[in-house]
């Protein structure tokens, strides 16, 4: 059946699968100390335009949060997120789990809104006494969120200003950040992030790779030892080279931000087709995931003929589901779809 | 450069890695939800003969030894290990990080002795009150162990019958654990490990896949609600398909033991060529691992011919260094050693 | 100064001090293992009227909190509280330092309202799967409230009755305990809170002891090696008669409850006081912690009189401060306060 | 039955509980805000001749371990100790409860001599590449040892340079530090101490006061937001006054010393009837505690006339147990245990 449920649904990118298979044999150094890993590495310095950036990768979105969150704070600090945000949700108490709170705070459409933060912030560090609660140490946005919306380059520099004026890093998860760059709608580059961010990464899983994040750290910060850090959390590869190689190949040609392109524009073709068949949308989403309010029985029919994913409930009557494009969707597949929802619109 | 730095040098065999490619197009569930993850885990309960045992993918050794320790030892509770047990020396406190203890016994070879095991448990729960201490929860063995040494079936035997008698399971870290089965040294098969452990682990990382390890729990053992549990240790693979297929393949037409048998007879060959040029074996290790003591200058020429691993110290003007082969380890290789021996024992 | 800052202003009740004194130079075993402890246990359990409940003490209420619910939890699990709940505002993130998260849900002037959590445990066990989400494993109440609100004996029963509906634990914070239940408007009692309540705590800190809470386990349900764990969390008093005999003087001719009678009696007083004053009440407390709206500059004023504690800000112009009765209250101490309020609500 | 099990058989000294008594009505901030923790404060900063010295007060010493080696460890670094320290053995795993890996060292007579330590430090951080290893981050003495025997001015001497030379800190817990100090065969000081760790504690519950240590930041080097860290490990008491309040009478006309020679006189009294009815001590302690070897027969037949402590087996015959003396031990105490050793001893 087709599948829409995630853009983590088909194996890597043929180019991706490639250049495993061309470096296979090799012998290389274990634990990330590989050529392929380093040229990865070298790539995404120039990228973003950071000569200095440190770049380290980790094999899923949950352990780098998690490793990133947690080496960063200090002992008596928490991360402050969205209650939407993906630590704050569905990461089963990760972050809680290396014995640090996450401090929610209310969200737009999966967004911070810089005010909402600015006045988090004011509020604890003017109030003279803040000693018996956390302190907010670290601010954590996703981008795309975890709703397909995207900051703006204005509100991006708004939250770091503020992180800045406190003196507390900004943590972006960029699970599926070219989706977000790739987004028409969207006027920030990756060179803003890398300047507006203290840290962030770059999302392979759901871009084209079988795992891998890229986390960057933009301003010398990487936590000293950070690979004994990595390897007590359990999250050190001893073949490093299957996530460098990945990455090596995701950064050569373009091939990351061609994925991102043809998944955006699938996307966009999709939302046509919901529009077309009246069908509305919970969210005006400008990247690569897309989610719609559908009645019960027609969910139901329409499971029979392509998959998607369960989001929330939207009343007794309906359900939010979410449908998501990649590298591996294809036109015949969006046939596909507007084939099935011309089934189940007839009216009836 | 020929490398015996590790079993873990070259990509994955051919095998593992075709079936990687054959099955990349396909649309599948996330998170271990796949086909080829559950044909895997099929295959390993046949082979096992424990038709209920349920088994379990994570990516790698450490983070395998800290998601099975920590979610089966109660609160109060710590592990037993041998000094030289991987647990105990080379996890950068992977093991502390989830909270519990690793009590620490002595070993011989790696090896821990039932009667050192037997004294152990038995001064714990006979004394009185050790309500100050911290609980022996779980045993850890390492098969092979880090010298490459193995437990024989009696061994075994006893060390199960002792984790009984005390309630307490007994649980094989199998990073290497073909190597061990495939050794001529070795009467226990696969099935008396299932039957003598309570939960183990069958590697895959260094024999012959890009990144995987198999944990079995025996006996109705898993514990509840385990992929929540995984996920908030950030060791849940989005694409949970990219161990299930290469386990599906390692356990298919026998590769598994294959490669291992095939890496065992390079170590016999290996460790001839050491003798044969009078280098003393460190260890009688019967299998991939060997470890021989070299002159500190001849190590230093040897270096530039072939790579190899630091081990120890062994006096001011010896190391021990160890030599590892794998699926990759060719004849050619073995050539290549034995003539940089030659040069190097050359009487000078 | 007169000061109305805490219930912990003062030291020890003279009785509890007494007692103290009197046995001080007996030779007694350490960790709790005395004669005192063992006697206020079953004082306790008498008045409970749980014959088989297990009593355990603990130094302060953090703590208290800390060691029940990461005791008690499994390791997917969480604590439901309310968003102004003390675990999940003022503890500094110690729940979160045992690993566990704490599930935030809305609140109504301190309390959990039963339709509430039956709407989220509803949603959270009727969907199909939520293991990429922490699991509610207890829900933790207090009593009375941060804001000195109390539950009445129906809300309690409902509260009761989804946790025993979902198989898990409720947890009262009873830090205040007495203050509640001497309370005119309470219906509760103590032996209904033990019939209704998997575990809670009689708080003796803020009740006339130097230090103390005791822990009621009362369904059989205390984890297994309990003093190992609270060993291992720092929270072992070696002199545990400090905690045991100040417990038993304070369940002995009533001394508990005539403190908290004597706090409540003060604190009604106290708000005739106020609302002669035309002091707004932020809540209407039926305990011994009073919320009153000042205007900021009268709160000034009022400062330089008697002390009391910031609590938060109510708009730019006015404050939500807390005054608190306890045992050392005296009728001098509301005649400095009354005195105090009509210099400040002099016209002008 | 006149008990030798402990320094902590007892209450407070009465001088200690006479000033509590005292200060008992008065109002005081909370949380150690108040002035008589204030002027322990500084009392003990005179003493140790440290003006800015930073005092901080915690209720045990297993919660002082934890929260000092927590807060002043790295994330990928652990704490050195003897095999035979209290974080090694008995305080069932409350460093490992804390994330962090406790390094074992050998010992002789519960000390950690300075050629073991500089062998171990200089092997760890002059070897290439220990990134798969728990760095050492801090080192733990207990002063006195847990076997009564202490360390020589040299010997301290030399341990804090190696820590030095290593940017290590050194941690003394001083649990009995004041029998140590007291002991006829130191040659170490308070400020020699103060001097050469860069942290210490001066144990109050073995040494009069019903709980409480005051910890020694002796070089500018408490964690950031100390209270905040404490507040989270639930070892915050909102009383604070009963440490501070205890320490102030401790450090008042030398009482603190008074006890400690007090204590060092009964056991060199206590020392000589062992030897005198040809008990073997086990050890030569110089302290409060002393360790004798008992036949078994003899040790059930002392037990119902005196008790003390079961330490270790000996051999299958005999036992090692421990006496120990404190502020409460009478001359009465010593000839009760002369009477009954005499019973004992008699030729059979």
């Amino acid at each position: 059946m087709v599948s829409f449920e995630s853009d983590y649904i088909a194996g890597a990118h043929p180019e991706v699968l490639k250049r495993l298979a061309e470096t296979n044999m090799e012998s290389l150094p274990g634990y990330g100390a590989d050529k392929y890993s380093e040229s990865a590495k070298e790539k995404i310095r120039e990228l973003i335009g950071v000569k200095d950036a440190v770049v380290e990768f980790l094999a899923g979105g949950t352990q780098t949060n998690a490793v990133v969150i947690s080496t960063m704070l200090s002992d008596y600090e928490g991360v402050v997120a969205a209650e939407t945000g993906h630590v704050s949700s569905h990461e089963a108490g990760a972050i809680e789990y290396t014995g640090h709170e996450v401090l929610l705070i209310p969200q737009k459409q999966g967004r911070i809104e810089p005010a909402v933060l600015s006045a988090y912030l004011e509020s604890f560090f003017s109030d003279e006494n803040h000693e018996h609660m956390t302190f907010p140490g670290m601010v954590y946005i996703s981008h795309p969120t975890e709703y397909g919306t995207i900051y703006t380059k204005k509100e991006l520099e708004m939250l770091s200003g503020l992180c800045r004026r406190y003196d507390i890093p900004l943590f972006m998860d960029g699970a599926r950040l070219g989706y977000g760059l790739m987004s028409r709608e969207s006027d920030l580059t990756l060179q803003d992030i890398a300047r507006l961010c203290d840290v962030f990464y770059i999302g392979g899983t759901k871009v084209g790779a079988l795992c891998g994040e890229a986390v960057v750290f933009t301003r010398g910060n990487r936590p000293a030892h950070f690979m004994t850090s990595v390897k007590r959390r359990g999250a050190l590869l001893a073949k490093g080279r299957l996530i460098g190689v990945q990455f090596d190949a995701l950064f050569t040609d373009d091939l990351y931000f061609d994925i991102c392109r043809h998944a955006i524009s699938m996307a966009e073709r999709m939302k046509k087709i919901f529009i077309t068949h009246g069908i509305p949308l919970f969210i005006q989403s400008p990247t690569n995931q897309q989610f719609v309010i559908l009645r019960n029985d027609r969910m139901e029919q329409l499971k029979k003929k392509v998959s998607f994913s369960f989001w929330e409930k939207f009343d007794d009557d309906h359900t939010v589901v979410r449908f998501a494009t990649g590298w591996s969707t294809t036109e015949e597949d969006l046939a596909v779809l507007n084939e099935a929802l011309e089934e189940i619109t007839v009216p009836y």
